[in-house]
């Protein structure tokens, strides 16, 4: 058993938006050489989240429709009047949708269905740099 | 230190239906062996979520309620028109819920609640045979 | 690699009460002399969550405030219509937002955001001890 930590960069363009990261994820699974263990990728920062989801246009418009619902871009925001940020509603969508994803490996590859993939998704109210920690553990 | 990666095979009815794998999932860990570690049950998909709750009739239709606010499932949305699919509800779900727990594990047994079980949610417009993958990492 | 599990006990005061954990995560991955590897914080019940969030109060509000039209504390619920407990908005919220997270260790260290806190959500409606499990696995 093992454990191998790498971090990778990701540039997005903020408000919600949905990159696919599933190829990194697996690369990293690959250079690890790890068969069997357990893949976490992991977003540091308060603003962003890691989910699976089919990633097409379509289902990016919906995702956005229903956290519009849940915590809309333009209420108001304790946070905002506190910290004059402007992006209390990225604050609250990442902590309901959470930093991480864990995914188990089989044969080197991750075990997800034909039609998921493993996305960043950034809520912040401007284009970022993001750090995503990718994790392997197993044998 | 080892990792043991099973599958299960679970029907459902679709429609946010909320089945129970706890039995399934501490099977799994006691057949593994591992009395210290974590147990993470996964569904491969896009339509489908693995979470804890009070398994009780009640709070299956309180929690399709709550996702009824969030996504409901006769709204527009855009998956449905590029795609036909009539299930943009169930993958939007999905995605919010997250495909994967993690449950420690001690003596060999799951450190869940008197009142929490593990629970498939398989949000999808009709019945599916679901695989879920069990890991457990531990010694 | 190694796994090492330990508990610690919370006082809450009910109500979707949110308590940052984090220095208690970290002194557990510390003790444990594990410098890489992942540290998995996970909460027992079915009524409380464990996220990551900017821990002020501002998004202590704003998070409640999102939760109220996911699943209004005032709303009428099937659970407690058959149980009696009135806390079955609590069930639903901590079933959306589950009942761990997953946070990689390098150096020693929780590898979270400068603003990232590890944070109890107690959603029940009354005060309660919360028992929170902290696994460390790694090397």
């Amino acid at each position: 058993m093992r454990v191998v930590t790498s971090e990778e960069r990701v540039e997005t363009r903020g408000h919600t938006d949905i990159l696919d990261i599933t190829p990194r994820v697996q690369a990293a699974v690959s250079k690890a050489g790890i068969a069997d263990g357990l893949a976490v990728a992991f977003v540091p920062g308060s603003t962003a989240s890691i989910t699976t989801i089919e990633d097409e246009p379509g289902l990016h418009a919906d995702l956005r429709a229903a956290l519009e619902r849940l915590a809309p871009e333009g209420a108001a925001y304790q946070h905002d009047r506190r910290w004059g940020d402007g992006n209390g509603y990225a604050h609250v969508r990442a902590a309901v949708l959470g930093p991480s994803v864990a995914v188990p490996i089989q044969g080197g590859r991750l075990m997800l269905g034909t039609w998921q993939q493993i996305v960043l998704v950034d809520f912040d109210n401007r284009p970022r740099t993001r750090r995503v920690v990718i994790q392997v553990i197993g044998e």
